[in-house]
């Protein structure tokens, strides 16, 4: 990709969960400033909205609700605002994503409970199920669709049957999975589903969002304790007069703008999750040359980050300096029981830049003295 | 200033209070990607952090927390962090800035005490004074430095004397003043000042700060109910591994970091405060030919923005669409008992396009009917 990548000396290639690399194109549309309450930047805003629920089938139940900051910020929005003070909240854990779902709850004081798998396997419908029919005060479920700790792909759509099955109410932290892999909310019907900008979305990081069932926003006035995390009153405020509550970062929404349309341009996310497909069949590929495996089994491997194990020679802080030096950023472990390192197939970035990166890390295994360099 | 200004067609000069018209190299510095647990971009972290805290004269005593989202957020996290769970906190009112405050302090169920001032009146430090002596249980008190609503001055360093010598806690509101009004912490003794990038600084929208005492920080574990707004851990996060706990806005901190650099090369905050006022000068003299009065005092007007009352014939609505069409775009009135439109003297602007803007209101005066063009 020609446009993307390294726009200077120490820019490398961000073979990472996000933020990562954004195309040319994405970052110039940061070169224009905006009035937050212009009628141009409401008409933006409202745009962006309605493309982010439209690659959810989302446009008719649901309505999307942006928010500055980090996606942590946004799932802690949804938590705040969507789960009642008087909740039972069932957290479904297989990774440090689902954990910090936990964490938050508990911080605000809500009912939870969890339920926990390791890290290399999926959450499991039928022990949800089990639970929820156990347990008849859970109103609400919380699960990690793709799981960044592991890059492991969880059963949201069974998870999301289970759950209405039950006549429970679900939110889904799709943040490393949206517009990379499919989800419509007819399959996974879901009281809001929370991403980011800078994920699979390839805009830059600084808005987060959630796609919120319009039904239980409009149930959830006062739930939540902090003014700026309320998705109910932001939701109030676009529907007043189209403008965010408070100072938005206007330039990182013009940036998701563009990335949306290069979305809609590659083909939509079935293209996109087509192409991190390739990117991550040619990572693991190349990387089992090396002798590298990864920790998954290749069923729950989803196409955005790749866990490997690390082996005990390999010292990562030496190996991931070298690669930075050769223009690829890669990524520490986060398994609480393995060692490992990750690599990240999503970004503006094709198989051409994960070759490229192969072949740098062949390079620095022979300057580590870990190989032999090929005839 | 030839390097701000209008990118493209259909991008006014912001005469807002913020998000507000920021110079090209601030812009540019958001053109590369960075990986935000990369070496660079913690030194970045790191060196922004410092900066300001020097802007403050707050190196020693104070440290600077760094924040994803608009400055709301910081000031509700400083909120939410530095004001316990048990303490009774007592907000000084004269706007919509500090009104704000005490809403989010009762949402956060903080035990809250108010004093209110007319809109166009300054705090009063002896009120205050005769408050806190009546009120032994008053632990931590809040203001807003530079009103936005009105554009009005508070005596921030009388405010804090008399605090101090009650033996209480400030939190300071310095959104729309710091970077452009001198705030020294030895002059100034307070548990945090809370800004934004995008205001004085000339950065853009996305990341806001609170500079806090390391001993109110210390102090602080664990009184947020959020985990995104808790400052205490992200300091501690920043003192563990100088990264932020969540992906912060990558390109947004990079542009912080060019606006810094540029107001140091401008002379820092003694010279933009001094071309703020010749600005504020300029647009005051320039509205008074024309019949505007601002409505403060001249003694209690900031240099950032200025309210004026809108005489009845004046549609605002129509005012401001022609003058987005001669590239100028200018604010609502936010005052609660008056008539009237504010126009913002800050951001990468000087002079010559307060004099631009005045031309344009000169003719679309004469297009509105209110006024005869001038021989």
């Amino acid at each position: 990709m020609n446009d993307s990548g390294p726009l200077s000396a120490n820019s490398p290639f961000l073979l990472t969960p996000g933020p990562l690399t954004t195309s040319r194109v994405t970052r110039e549309a940061m070169l224009k400033d905006w009035g937050s309450r212009e009628e141009d930047f409401v008409a933006l805003t409202a745009h962006v909205r309605g493309v982010l629920c439209s690659l959810a089938g989302a446009e008719a139940s649901h309505t999307c609700v942006l928010l500055p900051g980090s996606g942590t910020f946004a799932v802690e929005a949804a938590v705040q605002t969507l789960v009642p003070r008087d909740a039972r909240f069932l957290v479904l854990i297989n990774g440090a994503y689902g954990r910090r779902i936990a964490d938050i709850a508990k911080r605000l004081d809500r009912n939870t409970a969890i339920l926990e798998w390791e890290e290399d396997a999926p959450v499991d419908p039928a022990l949800v199920d089990k639970t929820l029919g156990g347990d008849s005060a859970i109103t609400h479920v919380a699960i990690v669709h793709c799981e960044t700790t592991s890059g492991l792909l969880n059963p949201v759509e069974k998870i999301a049957e289970v759950v209405a099955a039950r006549g429970r109410k679900l939110l889904v932290d799709a943040m490393s999975s949206f517009g990379a892999l499919p989800f419509d909310v007819h399959r996974v019907p879901c009281a809001a589903l929370i991403a980011s900008a800078n994920k699979c979305l390839e805009g830059v990081p600084g808005i987060a969002f959630a796609i919120a069932e319009k039904s239980a926003l409009a149930a959830a006035s006062g739930n939540a304790s902090s003014v700026s995390l309320d998705l109910h009153a932001q939701w109030q405020g676009f529907e007043k007069n189209g403008q965010w509550r408070f100072t938005p970062p206007t330039h990182v929404l013009a940036a998701l703008a563009a990335a949306l349309a290069q979305l809609e341009a590659e083909g939509g996310v079935p293209a996109r999750g087509a192409r991190y497909a390739r990117n991550c069949r040619a990572l693991i590929e190349g990387m089992k040359e090396f002798g590298f495996e990864p920790v998954l089994a290749a069923k729950h491997q989803a196409p955005i980050i790749v866990t490997f194990h690390r082996p005990p020679q390999l010292d990562f802080d030496t190996f991931h300096a070298l690669l930075v030096q050769r223009g690829f950023a890669i990524y520490p472990g986060k398994l609480t029981k393995l060692d490992t390192f990750r690599i990240g197939c999503i970004g503006a970035i094709d198989e051409t830049v994960i070759e490229a990166a192969l072949d740098a890390i062949a390079e620095v295994l022979v300057e580590m003295g870990l190989a032999t360099r090929a005839a």
